[in-house]
């Protein structure tokens, strides 16, 4: 059986997610299939020019204290990034390029790129910061992604896909023709396969 | 231990809360007190004329989905309303003056209008229709708060509580200085209540 998990690396929630899967995937003996996109194209066909946690300041707030409350509840490390949201348009690419070589290792990337963004308050955002890191952890390679025509045209392909299944949000699961949207509903949609 | 358990009568996810608390409060040893408030003057400060359901519609339909989910997952029987969001402002009026007479017969009426409008699909916006139901029900004397100018103001009092709390959706729970939103939060707030 397998799920696709839609993320943004802007996420919260969907760090969450991605932290929490490689174990689930074991406990459970399920396997997700990973589909990095970009939420912003769809923030915009809803008039926002960013994220709806920005523009409402009440529930953005409680975003913060729900996030870090479920990354104790999960002891998955956590601290607030300065930049939000951060522009996630590289560092999707990267993780496309890496899964051109295997789905591990753009697993491995996307995981690595997430810690440096929700633990080590690193602007992912940034094309030289980001080029360093990877560098840095014996991913220089994966830099030329950055500035990639194909790479650009592949996460283009993925958002329109994201869109054309209604993804308004992240993280959004699908299994067998349901849809399933939030951290917070993984447990169900485990349950539910397993009924 | 009281926790603070702000509803709205329109709210699905404030129904599901409303169903589960009695036995949570058994199960647990805890208090829940019951706010009902109207979220409308909370939309109308983000420019909304109607909840964010409506105006996102791929948000709304899944939430829907998610609804009936849940309830199968508690065992709440549910049926999908006609008329959504419905006026709450009557309904609220009548459990305010159920509440000067006992805090029972509040959790009483709030359980009998969710059920009328999430279960039997009358719209408790129309009050001769809130009424005749109260009316057939034993709760005839309740029905004068319809148009009392007392539960008028008690009624925009809590509703200006809740926006001094900064309450900006529903079910929304309060317990020792922590806000918890959503009914998927009860678990999580129970559980740090015991820790």
């Amino acid at each position: 059986m397998t799920i696709d998990f839609w993320f943004e690396l802007s996420s919260p929630y969907s760090y969450i997610s991605a932290m929490r899967i490689p174990s689930l995937e074991k406990k459970h003996g399920v396997k997700f299939s990973w589909h990095p996109f970009l939420l912003g194209p769809f923030f915009k066909t809803q008039g926002w020019n960013t994220t709806p946690f920005n523009i409402q300041k009440e529930k953005g707030d409680y975003m913060w204290v729900d996030v870090a409350r479920r990354c104790k509840k999960f002891n998955i490390p956590f601290s607030r990034p300065d930049v939000f949201p951060v522009n996630s348009v590289y560092a999707a690419r990267v993780i496309l390029a890496a899964a051109q070589e295997s789905e591990e290792l753009a697993v491995k990337t996307t995981l690595f790129l997430y810690k440096l963004y929700f633990q080590e308050n690193k602007d992912i955002g940034n094309k030289d910061l980001l080029s360093q890191c990877l560098e840095s952890n014996g991913m220089g390679h994966l830099s030329e992604a950055i500035h990639s025509p194909e790479m650009k045209e592949r996460l283009k392909k993925a958002t329109d896909q994201s869109n054309q299944l209604n993804v308004f949000g992240a993280p959004m699961f699908f299994c067998d023709g349901e849809k399933y949207w939030g951290d917070d509903r993984l447990e169900d949609l485990l349950a539910d396969i397993n009924s």
